[in-house]
């Protein structure tokens, strides 16, 4: 008997009538032939109300017990979706992540998945009951909840669609799919019916929200596909897999975007070795993640480093980065947060020249300046004026025929 | 190192302040040298809100997942709590149930506590925490949460208070103390200092709300001497406790009234062996718990059968009474459930006469008429109407004086 698991995302279990139908659409899976694991998140703004009430009786919450305290989100979530279940007539169970086997390391708010006994997971599917898992959370050696990080409940159903070797994850929340850029963005951005997992990790690294690509790198690594659809329509959604078409294959796939960028560049730098490492080595230290680094070509042993941060980490990292620079000798620091970056993306791209001259030679007609450019196999990116970025999307959406069907 | 088990009920948790509020408290008695473990309950209303989302989803939810669901109240408390006493600067943790060690058997929505394994209570108190345990609950040989019934955390703290032989349990609510009768209906009732196991549970039996049953009895078996007082103020409360001074044994401790009774009788049962199994069985099987039953003088082997049932089960006892009454050739049945009980209660009763003939002739001179009686070694309780239910109290709280200081 085919086994799928169903994660159901907080939007889609808001209230008592859409864990209903939820529930309703699982049943429809039942009859189908299919076995089913659900994975259940917090109903609607649970998570973050409960992170408020911490707040309020602490100003910096211990993680052990905030764990603790953020799981019973998704147990409360689970424990309504089995009963709606079973008053339609559906055999079902909830399980916590701890009963449901799924052990973490110590990282209390970050933890990651060690294994999964899925013992008792099987030993309900057999009795014919549909399985809710509470999802985000799991259990140390020494019994304590730990919770997986936001977005941690994707982590949960592709894992154990992997340890249950289920035909598929099904991922519903309030999005249909993927498209071809954010439709609110550009209206005619189109849904694709398929996508590759390295595809999906470079839209979601470079501005997609749609799911959290640890998710992705799970499916990935287990081979596990993953159907991202609505629970609110029956459209067909989006199926993230390996084995993409081939025509599909030699296309853009997508146009990510993202505004959370800033810009820092140390001016005059002395260009001996280990100067990137004096500068890199302690802003990693501190927890700032840079991105985009470019060094330009040294003019008598004087250089210009740059590179991007988060915006929100702009402030913390230019303290840590304008002692160094002093001490360097570095002529100056200048910074820059009015910045976003616009990425096209295809596997087709490391087979074909030309992407990159085209991406550049279409912003280049829109009058729009790159002020940094960076690339992987499968995608190119440049960092442009923020208040551009719509323009820059409209325009890469276009000239590389995403508007078109295929 | 003296151990105390500090139990706090849904209305001392109400609010992030009340929180804050309890946790100075904790800290309190930790300073004075102890070490605390500290049962939480559900933060006020939640308990019945988390019921009212599951009645939502379905009509007859499945105690299993009720229980999963309620767990997450006394969760969510004790993390909340733990968090308050650490940003005061106390070490804490909190645990829940299973974590705690609080074994059960199945029975989900009124399991019972089987044995306590208090090995991560006690590794954390050397630690030098303050150890908060989510009330309520349990886990089953089988790892599936389950849930000790109303009043549970009660029991909970009781039963921690036994298995870690704490010095005492202190059980801290929005009430007090014990008074000798409800201070709402009687302003000039006292709070007793002390009173003995056998004299609470008789009059929580018969009306006082102020502690669950369950927790006394275990308290009385474990010999747990339980401190009954408010979070709300500095008042020394009441101590439930074997050894009660002999000067007060010798006293009617309390006042208990309900008005949860409804009375049946049967008129012209036919007296034969075997005719009053042939009612109650049946009321039994139907779970319809019958209190006080009396049953007259027979006269030519026709007798009168008069019971009392909760006011609520009223029709449900009719329905099984009416059709056997019937069978067996009885006359009619007659009910009525505009009826009150009032109790007094004391261990001096047991050796000393004259209590009921007190009790019959106050009553008497306030012109109030007794329907039934029924007594306990240590209680005597008149059955009579509601309305008159305020002035048997009065009258028989100042002819048993006490409304005098001991």
């Amino acid at each position: 008997m085919a086994l799928v698991v169903q994660k159901y995302g907080g939007s889609s279990l808001a209230s008592a009538e859409l864990i209903r139908n939820v529930a309703r659409r699982i049943i429809k899976k039942c009859r189908e032939g299919y076995q089913v694991v659900v994975v259940a998140s917090a109903m609607g703004d649970t998570t973050d109300d409960l992170i408020k009430l911490a707040y309020q009786v602490n100003s910096a919450p211990d993680k052990r017990e905030l764990d603790l305290l953020l799981s019973t989100g998704e147990i409360v979530a689970s424990t309504l979706l089995a009963m709606a279940l079973q008053s339609l007539g559906q055999p079902a169970v909830s399980l916590s992540g701890s009963q449901a086997g799924i052990r973490t390391d110590k990282a209390f708010s970050r933890a990651r998945i060690t294994d999964i006994n899925p013992a008792r997971v099987l030993r309900e599917l057999e009795k014919g009951k549909v399985v809710v898992v509470a999802g985000f959370q799991g259990v140390t050696e020494d019994m304590d909840i730990t919770t997986l990080g936001r977005g941690g409940s994707d982590t949960t159903a592709v894992a154990l669609a992997a340890a249950l070797r289920a035909e598929r994850c099904e991922r519903y929340t309030d999005v249909d799919g993927i498209y071809t850029t954010d439709p609110r963005l550009l209206p005619e951005a189109r849904k694709l019916s398929e996508i590759s997992y390295e595809e999906m990790l470079e839209m979601v690294t470079y501005g997609f929200k749609a799911i959290h690509p640890r998710a992705v790198e799970l499916g990935e690594v287990f081979n596990v596909p993953i159907l991202v659809a609505s629970s609110f329509n029956e459209n067909p959604g989006t199926l993230i897999h390996k084995e993409v078409s081939m025509e599909i294959r030699n296309k853009v796939r997508g146009i990510a975007h993202d505004t959370d960028v800033a810009k820092i560049t140390i001016v005059g730098v002395p260009d001996h070795p280990g100067i990137a490492a004096g500068i890199f080595m302690p802003l990693a230290e501190a927890g700032i993640s840079v991105d985009t680094i470019v060094q330009n070509a040294s003019i008598d042993n004087i250089t210009d480093l740059t590179f991007t941060v988060a915006r929100s980490q702009l402030k913390h990292a230019l303290s840590v980065v304008e002692p160094i620079a002093r001490s360097i000798g570095a002529k100056k620091v200048v910074s820059d947060d009015k910045l976003g970056k616009v990425s096209i993306i295809g596997t087709g791209m490391q087979n074909a020249p030309g992407y990159a001259a085209r991406m550049f030679d279409t912003l280049s007609r829109e009058n729009i300046n790159i002020q940094l450019i960076t690339t992987s196999e499968i995608r190119i990116t440049c960092i442009i004026d923020e208040g551009r970025l719509k323009d820059a999307v409209r325009a890469l959406h276009r000239a590389f025929e995403l508007d078109k069907a295929t």
